[in-house]
This record gives structure tokens, sequence and C-alpha cells, in this order.
């Protein structure tokens, strides 16, 4: 199963929510999964994209029961980490794509970094190391030319 | 989505090997998604007999890439936490099913009951608190009182 | 340095408490610094009795800030990862002491056997591989013996 | 006791090196105990400049028994979590000093920043909320106006 880790604030404003809304619809067009915090702001946006167009959703929880999740959240991983389970968001996907955000997504950016991850950023922290995309349209070709032909 | 925790040995035996095989089929039949740890023995049977049926396999791996994934597991959680990977296992079902274990599956079921999960045993560790199921029909009958009518 | 990790519940009864406070004192004494869970019960009493004698008093602490450290606590290390902190308790000591416990402290055995350490239990779990001790004098007697001479 | 984490790259060149030791000195000669990820570069540097001053040092270490850590490290918190172990290294100090740094040094920072811990950076990551310092004098100037008082 193809799994893309989207990360961004818990706290989005209207365009990052928008775009992330828009990312989830069209990985779940193409058959990929999304794995996110599961909570508010950009990882509800995309679980909700994803939900529409029949995609899967995972989060990794904070807590141990994923009360917190968003309810476009199919699958809970509950964690009882809080912060610390940010590694394993980005672990989990393929590669990752980072939708605006605050110093949590840094942290997934830097994991990610260090985990030798695809990271593609849009209105992200400027890091070196990250591919930067300037539109949903290029986020979603550059997850195209990472999975190669057929996606 | 209802989501079950089976836990048990690595290096489990045939008898238990059978039995996790017949508890994957099973909670598939019924619509239930499995979440383990995502290695061989018990955890590659209940994967295994899950496929064959269509059902979902989840695996929380110890590694970064869960390059150690069963072949039956479809969505690979990778958390780079070797052991301590094990509360987010439990944490993640609704309930726990233990089949057969050493050290890793106790210190799951001792995590399944410091959270206050509903732990079913099939000849494994003899500790306070966990239900005991003496077969596969035991085992599943207990699921479908777990989640009510209409499993 | 030498350091021996002691585990055992939050909510002990008085002998618990006692038989702790005893170890703690006779560790510090033998120059042995303590590492705990850093909370209440067994956890406050090995760290009150080690401070009493000049020792060294280490908590591995569930919250970021480790405001739930008891006084007797030196160094708080603070995970912020809650329960899942019991594994790092027993990989940081050169052996374990268990006196008495709950499902706490059945997870920090578990752990403790998963990773080969030599564990003295007081009346605690009943857990093939641990080293049963009757007496604090006991326990204090296997200490010497695992360090060897000039203890 | 003053805790204060220190973070950098584990392949830190030469005036990285050399500023970690000197901030370890300083540390030490105030009385102040180290915290760090436990392994070579930056976190070897502060921990021997600390020892030779008679400082406490303790290293975070990434694997179950310690064995990569540097030869200055008095204790020695064994996580077993990998990468997984850097928001307990940030968590656990007071304030935070970072001597330049790659991926993992980013991670600590992004962390050390979500805790509302005072960062204090010299030659590192360029991020929004860390406060500068151009020598190893205004690093220990900032740490000692951060104790206020007495240090």
């Amino acid at each position: 199963m193809r799994l893309v880790s989207v990360i961004g604030s818990s706290n989005s404003n209207e365009e990052e929510y928008r775009t992330a809304y828009i990312v989830g619809k069209e990985l779940a067009k193409r058959g990929i999964a999304v794995v996110c915090g599961g909570r508010t702001g950009v990882m509800e946006a995309v679980c909700k994209g994803a939900k529409e167009e029949g995609g899967l959703t995972i989060g990794i929880m904070p807590s141990y029961d994923g009360h917190e999740a968003n309810p476009y959240v199919d699958i809970k991983i509950n964690t009882g980490m809080s912060w610390n389970r940010n590694p394993i968001v980005v672990a989990s996907g393929d590669m990752v794509i980072a939708i605006g955000g605050h110093y949590g997504t840094l942290s997934e950016i830097a994991y990610a970094l260090i985990l030798g991850k695809y990271v593609v950023g849009y209105k992200t922290h400027d890091i070196d190391g990250i591919e930067k995309a300037r539109s949903t349209d290029e986020i979603i070709r550059k997850v195209e030319e990472f999975y190669g032909q057929g996606t």
C-alpha cells in the first residue's frame, strides 16, 4: 500500500487548510493512503479530502485513546507519547508533504530529513533538503514523479 | 473502523501459529482490522489469516523503515523505537488478544492492563486481569460479546 | 558510575515503602546511584533513603516538565511519554530491584527481562526469570554479589 | 540541581568542538550539570570540558545499553529509541544551548521551542525563537542571565 505523510499545523490558516484538503483528494484519487498526526488544521483537511474520494486515512495520535482525532481519521494509532509521536508520522510515509506549519512541523521535517525521506514543502520552513512546491498542482506532480509511472 | 490488537511471540510454536491464523481469518470475516507488532510468529499468522479473508492488517514496526514486516502487513507504522513500540500495539486496538508469548508479550499485556483494555488470553502468561479463553471459538465468542450485537 | 533501577508501585503499602527506603539507604552507602520512575510510593521511598545517605537519585519522568517528581529526585529526565517511559527506567540500571508493584511494575519487569537484566524481586509479580529475595538484607546481598568484590 | 541541555552534531568541526568543550568547562565551574545525546562531536566535547572541571554529565543514549556513549558521560540514560530520544534531551534541561548541528540538532531545536525552552544558538540553524550568541562568552553570559544572580 502506498502511503504519504502529510504534515502541517493543527492551527492552519485558510489557504493551508484548502491546500491540504485538495492534496488529500488528489492522493486518494491515485489510491494513495494518508498518514498524519490525526488532529485539526492541515491534518484534518487532508483526511477530509481523502475521505471524500474514498481514500484511507491514518492518524498517529498523541494520546493513548485517540480522543483528539479529527472525524476523518479511519485508523487511530494511539501512541500515548504526545509530541514524541512526530518521528513516527514521517517514518511511516513513503515520502512527506509539508504544508505551512510551526515548530511541530519543523520537528517532523527534521526527522524526515534525518531518515532520508523525500520532503515536498509548500509555504513551510525554509530548510535545506526540502523540495519546494509553489502550488497544489506542483505538489501532486512531485508525488507522481516520486512514485513513477502508473500513479 | 473496528481494530483488535493481536499479540504473541515472534517465535511461536505450531499450535500458536495455527490459532493466530484462524483468529485472523475470523476477525477479517467480521470486518475487524488487525493491529500487531508486524513481525514473525503469531504476528505473521494473524496477518496471513486476515489477508486470506480480505481483511486489513497494520504492523507497528520496531524499525524506521519496516524492513522486518511480515509479507501480510498492509500498513507499516514505522516507529524506530525497537521494543518500546509495544505500548502502541495495545493502545491502538479496541481490545487485545494474547496468544502464547514470551517477555515481549508480557510487556504488552502489562500495558494493555495499565490502559484498562479488555484482554483475552489463550495459553499466555497467567496474569490477574486477563480473561482466559480455552479455544479459538472461545476467543472469537469473546470478541463478539465485546463488540455486542451485529459483529 | 554504578546505577541500579528500583521499580514498584506509586501506590505502595507501608511495608513496601519501608523496604524501598532501606534499599535506597543501603545503595547510597555503597556509592550506588538510583534510577526510578521519579514518582510517589516505592519511587519516593528509595529516593528518600538514598538522599539521607548522600546518594544520587535520577527520576525518569512521565511528563515534559517533571512537575510530578518526588522531592528526593536530584536529576529529572523529562520524557513526555507517560507510561511509555518505563523501558527507559530499567534499561538505564545495571540491574533491577522490584518491590511489590502493579501493572506498571509488571511492564518494567517484562522490559528488564527482554533486555536480559538481572532482576531481584521482593513480594512482586511471580514471573519466571526473576531472582526472589525474601528480605531487605537478601536484596542487598544480591546487589553485592552482582557487583562482586569491593561493593 | 541545575541542568543545561547542550546539543549539536556528532560530526562537529573543530571550532564547534572547541566551543562545546569550553562551554562544558564554564557550566561545570558554575555547578551546572550537562545533559546531551551522549555521543561524539559536540556531545563529547561538552562532556569532556565538564569532567575536567569536576562537573556532572548525563547522556540520553539511543541504544538500550549505552555502548555508544563517549568516555566523559557519567550517567547513561538508555532509551533504546534511536533518534526518537531527541525530545528527551531538550525536555530535561532548564535551558538549551545549540552549537552548530545538522538535522538531529534541528529536531532538538524544534522540540525545545515546542516546549517553550529558552534556546541559545551558536552558529546553528537560523530558526525564529532562538537567541543568537556570537561567542563562547556570550553563551555563558546568557546562561548566567537565565539563572539570575548567584550563578
